[in-house]
């Protein structure tokens, strides 16, 4: 798409060069081809790297750009990104793709909905009531419990096993907000990524990145109702109990172990080999690894039981 | 129904003239075709005022009735009032009605499954697994994922977005209890009302009303996990993040905003703009708009904030 | 299968007779056709009395082995028993089977998936994208909403209710760790059992047992989002409102109340008529029957309150 279309789709003006844009992307991880946007002030040095060519900025921070910008101007710079996420959103289902592949051995349910552009690999069991999504890859030996659903795009590695219910690639939850109190729905233009050996448990949904890839490293395993914000990144043979959520663009590192009901806000990196006791509610990033934290807020796992003695003492 | 054949399948007697009866409702929303009914006394004023004229009450109530009444006097009105819902519910499936209408320029997938009775508007989408039951209505641009079910009376806006495994109009969660310890189903004869440009995430549930409505009003988004239960009415323009819960017949005004496991308890009214942190618990209700709250039990933000230091300084 | 096989399956030496397996359990509950495990020296006395005749110990155990047993030992039986499961696990699917048998007056839409070894009873309705698996038994009067998934080998009851997204019988969590932080598979070789009378919300998963059943007993309501672990067993006419989770093998009696965001722990024992108030923390058995508990850490409801304005008056 020429970058003077989507200053059109935004009714805003554009400066510089017309470009073919791809997609678009945060300002770092941008590439030549994408459309970069940034939204604050203290974004000027990132910006000033950036390895974008078009950039959707705040009038602040023309100054900043590189050299031979092309850019567009927004005053609400949120609104006008979200606005623009929909030009490079894909649609749920696309028919013009060429049929499935399909390898050696492999068991799909005359129930399930394979749709075009998917690859599955040899030995994969897909049973009765799964969906299948636009361009999904599913490697070999990989288990689909029945109505596990899985949206376009999304990638599955090898031995995996998702349990009846799941949901991959589901939109994560962003929205740009206007004055009047009303919210922009940001597409959600990115993927999922599960490596190999994953195990994920029933009533699960990993959300689709917004731009780059939510991604669930190898070995790890979810037990049942976990939920994954968009573009978190869980490092390998971690272990998950039921009912934990992970806030969006929350790193851990591998051999992590969260137990139930507890929860991280969103954009934390938490160190490997970091454990966490029940309904623990991580607000923080974690820096040093093999650590046992529990409570909300969040502590060490020792002073937290001395905590709740202290505080049952109140009482007396 | 005649009011007779009620009275007869609650084994007791009934006074006054006997009436055609269409469906039941709680004191204070009864037409004069709906079966009333009555627990405590406590509802002496009410009664006077209702519209109904056929009732189901204790005996303590039968001097505060309505002139020119007709009623069933129960020693157990809870139990009775459940075996009567279950005269006037109706089938999950109903299979005589006139085919499903669909708009123009729809894409149903083949293995969706669209009920008798349904109608629905153009450009919907509605992916394979989903489930569109018996009388269902889903206006303009309205995208249904894959393996969504949507119980039979429910109503969706336009512009709606309803992700993978969502759950719309399930029964709600409401039993009499007898003196013997088991639970006696009341039935659910309600439905669920999502408005315009309503976003539910992954995995979600949103139960049907027992009677009335639960609603969703226009612009709400929702991430995933969330339960809102019957008879709920969540306001325009409301955010709610992922595993939060919401209790039978609880009012959010507008523009509330929850953040992650926040839970409320049942009837509950909440004022517009209040917003709530990860985790809170609300079980009072909320007045004054604009509040931001934490904790549980529930208290102001900044209040929460300094307490949870002096709460960690008691173990020094 | 011979024990032989197993120990070749392992590759490790077995010592005593050859015996034919038939399936695996845990120490207390294994019988003369099945193979034991042992995993520490505490062991010692329920090795003595069981009834198994091949076991899977550790070294230290051989000696309070019963007389004529046949062995495995095994430097790390965590993992040896993990990798033992795998043999005594059955396919998701199994094709050689009957064709289901169903009773009288059933509605089963087109597009259920019903698998063979089927039986199910007289008046029951399964309805669209419900999956019912190989071997599993239905009783009369039971509704399966759409998209409900129940796995191989499942049993329930007669007048239950399933609402639409749940999974019954998908696998519970167990993995054994490695030195190297990976995580081997316990295969979960065991079913779910859903008495009479049962309602299951919506999106609830109820995990099958790692060897025999998990329980959920006659009259038992659940709303939605409950997960309920590998090997429970939940009593009679219990109440769990929404978002609840119960720990692996943990048993509860009968006519207990149990409210939203509520978790219990593993193995714990809960007496008859507990109750427990919305997010309750259980990490500990109850003897006595008949309390109301509030917390984390759990306490007396009473205590818990007045505890609750102690603190707020350290704010103070």
């Amino acid at each position: 798409m020429l970058f003077s279309n989507v200053a059109a789709h935004l009714k805003l003006d554009f400066v510089g060069k017309d470009l073919e844009i791809d997609s678009m992307n945060e300002l770092s991880l941008s590439l030549p081809s994408q459309l970069a946007f940034a939204l604050h002030k203290k974004y000027s040095c990132e910006l000033k790297s950036s390895k974008a060519k078009a950039f959707l900025i705040t009038s602040s921070l023309i100054e900043h750009l590189p050299e031979d910008s092309s850019y567009i101007v927004s005053e609400d710079v949120s609104i006008s990104m979200a606005e623009a996420t929909k030009l490079f959103h894909k649609s749920p289902i696309e028919s013009n793709l060429p049929e499935a592949v399909i390898g050696k051995e492999c068991y799909i349910d005359a129930m399930a909905k394979i749709e075009s552009g998917v690859v599955i690999g040899s030995n994969v069991t897909i049973m009765a009531g799964a969906y299948i999504g636009t361009n999904v890859v599913i490697k070999d030996n990989t288990l689909i419990y029945p109505n596990v659903t899985i949206y376009r795009d999304t990638m599955i590695g090898s031995g995996c096993i998702i349990h009846a219910g799941s949901v991959i690639g589901a939109d994560g939850f962003g929205f740009s907000h206007t004055k009047e109190g009303k919210h922009i729905k940001i597409y959600q233009n990115g993927n999922v990524i599960i490596e190999d050996d994953v195990e994920i448990g029933a009533n699960c949904a990993i959300d689709r990145a917004i731009f780059n890839s939510t991604i669930i490293r190898r070995g790890t395993k979810l037990d049942n109702f976990i939920h994954i914000a968009h573009n978190c990144d869980i490092g390998e043979n971690s272990i998950f109990v039921a009912q934990t959520g992970v806030g969006g663009s929350t790193k851990l590192g591998h051999n992590c172990v969260v137990s139930g009901q507890s929860a991280f806000s969103d954009h934390l990196s938490i160190a490997p080999f970091s454990t966490f006791t029940a309904r623990s509610g991580v607000t923080k990033s974690i820096t040093d690894s093999g650590g046992v934290y529990s409570g909300f807020p969040l502590m060490n796992h020792r002073d937290w039981k001395r905590l709740q003695i202290r505080i049952a003492k109140l009482d007396q």
